[in-house]
C-alpha cells in the first residue's frame, strides 16, 4: 500500500512536507489538540482534509488549512509476531474462517491505520485467543469489502469457494462479513448451497475492535463454539443478541435484517425467536426444523441480477414500472403495502409485465406477517394480473430467491413453482 | 349503486337468471354448502366467479360453473332507521369524523353486501353507542377507498378539508382510514397542517366489525377519548396496541409504521413507546415534547409526486438511477443500508443527479437507528457527493416530507434545509 493512500493535491503535500505518513501516530494542534493515526483515503475524497482514527475508535477529518502544528507520537508500535502460528490443540474440531471484510475485518486498521482487513490466522489467535481453545482455526482472505460494496458477483464467488470444502474435514465455516447486507448474503448462501452438509456462519460485527464495545471478539466465540456444539446443517447469522454481552443469538440465514443502524443487537430474526441462543454454558434451540427442506445437498450456485426490488408508495410512478419492464427484467418483487397491495395505478403496467413473462412476486413493505391476496379486492385483482404472494418471505430474502431461481431457469412456470417452494426455512408458518 | 355492480359474461348471467343481487343473502350448493351475501367485483375481475361474504367475515370466491344451486335465504334483515339522529348531549366536546374509506369504514358491507363505506353518523350512533357519552360527532365521507389507492392527491383534499375546520368549535379531527397507507398520509397532514390548533387523529381496524376480533370500534372510542382528554396538539395515529383489547396506542403521526401485515397491534412508533397509552380509566403520556416544532399555524397544503424513494440493495442497476433522473425527478430518498451507505457502483449517477440539482437524502433500510455517514469511507465519500443524511427519519416519512418540501420550493438550498429541520417531531433524540 502506498503511504499516502487516497492523498492528493495540498493533503497530500501536507503530508509530505511534514514527513508523515498513513498509519502515523500523530498529535495535531488545530482548533482543539487531537492525537491518533493517519487513515488512509479514497478515490472519492477531497484534496483539503486529512482523516485522524482518535483513541475512540471514531475518525475525524480535519481540513490542513486549519492545522497550526503536526508531529509524529513519539508510541511504542504493538507489532504483530508477524510468523506466530496459532497453536493447534490435537483433537479440537477444525473450522474454515473465510473474510469478506466489514467492521470484524477492520479491526487492524487501529494499529497500522491502514483500513483492508488482514484477518489472518494469526491475528486472530493475537486477538481472540480463546478460539484456539474451542477450535483449530484455518483462516483465508477472500476479499476485504465493506458489504454495502459487495455484490452478486461476490456471493458467487463466496458459494464456490464454500462449495470447494463439502467434503472436507471441517466441523464447519465461518464467514466474517459486513453487517450492511449479510442477510442478502446469506440468503444466497442458503439457495445456492441447500444442503450443504455443514453449517455455515456469518459473522460480523457492529463496532470494531478498537472500541470498548467492540462485539468483534464475542461474536467470533459465538460462531465457533455454535459450530462445534450445534450437530446442525444451515447457513445462520450470528451476532449479539442485544446490548448485553449475556447472550449471542443465532439467526435463521433466511429470516433475518438488519433492523437498526448501529445497536450491537441489530440483526433480529423476524416474527420469530432467533434459532439459537448462544451463552457462555450452553446452547438453548428455539428452532427444531431441518433448516433446508431438500434433501441431498446440490449445489446451484447461480444467479442473474435482472431482478428488480419494488418499494410501493402513494404517488409511485408507473412509467418507472414501464421502464424497468421495458429493459429485460426478468423478475419484479413487490414490496406491496399490508397484506400485499399496491395502488390501481400500477395494474395496466402489471397486466404487461406478467404479459411479457416477467416473473411478479408479492412481499410486504410491513416485513412482519404474512401477505394474503384473498381479503381484499385489491389483492384479488392483483392475484389475476398474474402476481405471486410469497407467503412471508421477507423482501430481500424474496429477491436474492428470485435472483436465484432465475439465474437457474429461464422456463416462468418453473420459477413461479421454487419462489413457492421452502428450501430454506425462507418461509415459516 | 348497480345491483350487479362489477359483475360481467356469465357471472352475471348467473346472478339475472337467478334473480339476485348484489347484497343478497344467499344459500349455495356446491362443492360444499355455503351461506352468505353476495359482494360486488371490481373492474379487473373475471366473469366466472361470484364473491360471497360468509359468516366468518372472510369472503370467497365460487366458480359459477360449479354451483348446483343458489338461493335467496329468508333472514330479517337488520334495518338501520336511516333518519335517526344520534342523541346529542349537550355540554360534551364536538368532533368532526373525516372518513376516507379502508377497512375501518366497510362495516357495513357486512350488513348491505356493499364494499362502499356509508359511515354516518347515524351508523356510528347503532355501531358503537359509546361514542355519543363522549362526545358529539359530525361525521362526513370524504371517498370510499381502501388505502392503497389514496394518492397524494387525497392527501391534499384530506388536508384541505380540514383546513376548513381550523377556527370552528371542533375539539379535534377523526380521519377513518385505510391501515395499509394511513401513515403516509399522517406524515402529509403532520408537515401540511404543521400548527394545526387541534389535535387530528388518523384511526384504522385491522379486522372489520363483522368479524369477532374487530378493532374497529375500540379503535374509534380510543381516538374520542384521547381527543376529548389529551389537551394536546398534533396528527396521530391511534390503534390496538398489541392483540388485547385493554390498551389503545396513540402514536407520533411521523414515527409510526405498519410493521405486520395482520396483527391488531401493526402499528408501532420506531425506537420509543407510542406517544399516549389509552387504557379504559386513563391516558399515559409517554411524549412529553411539543408535537410542532413551528409556533403559529401556517398551512402549506401544496406536494410535488416528483419524489422517489429507492431501496439500495446489492446488485442495483445503476441504469434505474440514471433513467429516474433524466425523467426530470426532484428528489430522490435512498433506503440505504446500515448507516447510511450504497454500493460504489452508483456514485456516478449520484454524483450526475446532484448536479443536476436533484435533491438527495439517505435514510436507512434498517428502518430504526440514525443514519451517521461519517464512520465509513462509503458514508463520506457520498456525503461529498451531495447526500443530505437524514438523522434518524423514518424512509417513508422523508419520502412524503420530500414531497411537501419540493412541492413549496423549488430552490434545493431551501429544500435541503427544509429537510433537516424538525418540523412534527419526524426527528427525535
Amino acid at each position: 500500500m502506498s503511504e499516502y493512500r487516497g492523498y492528493k493535491g495540498s493533503s497530500l503535500e501536507f503530508l509530505k512536507n511534514n514527513q508523515i505518513s498513513v498509519g502515523s501516530s500523530v498529535k495535531i494542534q488545530a482548533d482543539i489538540d487531537y492525537s491518533g493515526i493517519i487513515m488512509p483515503r479514497y478515490e472519492h475524497s477531497d484534496d483539503k482534509h486529512i482523516i485522524l482514527k482518535l483513541k475512540s475508535g471514531y475518525n475525524v477529518g480535519l481540513a490542513v488549512a486549519k492545522i497550526e502544528k503536526i508531529e509524529r507520537e513519539q508510541i511504542k508500535e504493538e507489532k504483530f509476531e508477524e510468523k506466530r502460528h496459532p497453536e493447534k490443540i490435537e483433537g479440537l474440531p477444525k473450522i474454515c474462517l473465510l473474510s469478506t471484510g466489514g467492521t470484524i475485518a477492520s479491526k487492524v486498521d487501529y494499529r497500522t491505520g491502514a483500513v483492508t482487513p488482514v484477518l489472518t490466522a494469526q491475528e486472530l489467535n493475537a486477538s481472540v485467543p480463546e478460539l484456539t481453545k474451542i477450535a483449530n482455526i484455518d483462516a483465508e482472505v477472500l476479499f476485504s469489502e465493506y458489504s454495502e460494496n459487495l455484490m452478486p458477483e461476490h456471493w458467487l464467488k463466496i458459494a464456490n469457494k464454500i462449495n470447494e470444502y463439502s467434503t472436507s474435514d471441517y466441523a464447519g465455516i465461518i464467514v466474517a462479513h459486513g453487517t450492511d447486507t449479510m442477510h442478502y448474503t446469506s440468503s444466497f448462501l442458503s439457495f445456492a448451497l441447500a444442503g450443504f452438509p455443514i453449517p455455515i456462519v456469518l459473522v460480523g460485527s457492529q463496532r470494531s475492535s478498537d472500541r470498548a464495545s467492540s462485539d468483534a471478539a464475542l461474536n467470533l466465540i459465538g460462531a465457533t463454539k455454535f459450530i462445534t456444539e450445534c450437530n446442525t446443517k444451515g447457513i445462520y447469522i450470528v451476532m449479539h443478541q442485544d446490548e448485553n454481552d449475556d447472550a449471542i443469538a443465532c439467526h435463521v440465514g433466511t429470516r433475518v435484517r438488519k433492523n437498526h443502524t448501529s445497536k450491537r443487537g441489530a440483526f433480529q430474526t423476524i416474527g420469530e425467536n432467533p434459532a439459537f441462543i448462544i451463552t457462555e454454558d450452553r446452547i438453548q434451540k428455539n428452532f427444531s426444523q431441518d433448516f433446508f427442506k431438500v434433501k441431498e445437498f446440490q449445489p446451484k450456485i447461480n444467479l442473474d441480477t435482472k431482478v428488480i426490488l419494488i418499494k410501493y408508495y402513494p404517488g409511485f410512478d408507473s412509467a418507472f414500472l414501464d421502464n424497468i419492464i421495458e429493459t429485460g427484467c426478468k423478475g419484479i418483487i413487490f414490496e406491496g403495502t399490508g397484506l400485499g397491495h399496491v395502488g390501481k395505478t400500477l395494474y395496466k403496467s402489471i397486466k404487461q409485465a406478467h404479459e411479457k413473462g416477467i416473473f411478479l412476486g408479492m412481499t410486504s413493505q410491513c416485513i412482519d406477517g404474512r401477505v394474503r391476496m384473498t381479503v381484499y379486492e385489491s389483492g384479488r385483482d392483483l392475484l389475476e394480473l398474474g402476481i405471486t404472494p410469497l407467503e412471508n418471505m421477507i423482501p430481500e430474502v424474496a429477491l436474492v430467491k428470485a435472483m436465484w431461481a432465475v439465474g437457474n431457469s429461464a422456463d416462468i412456470k418453473e420459477v413461479e413453482k421454487v419462489m413457492l417452494e421452502n428450501v430454506a426455512s425462507e418461509l415459516s408458518d
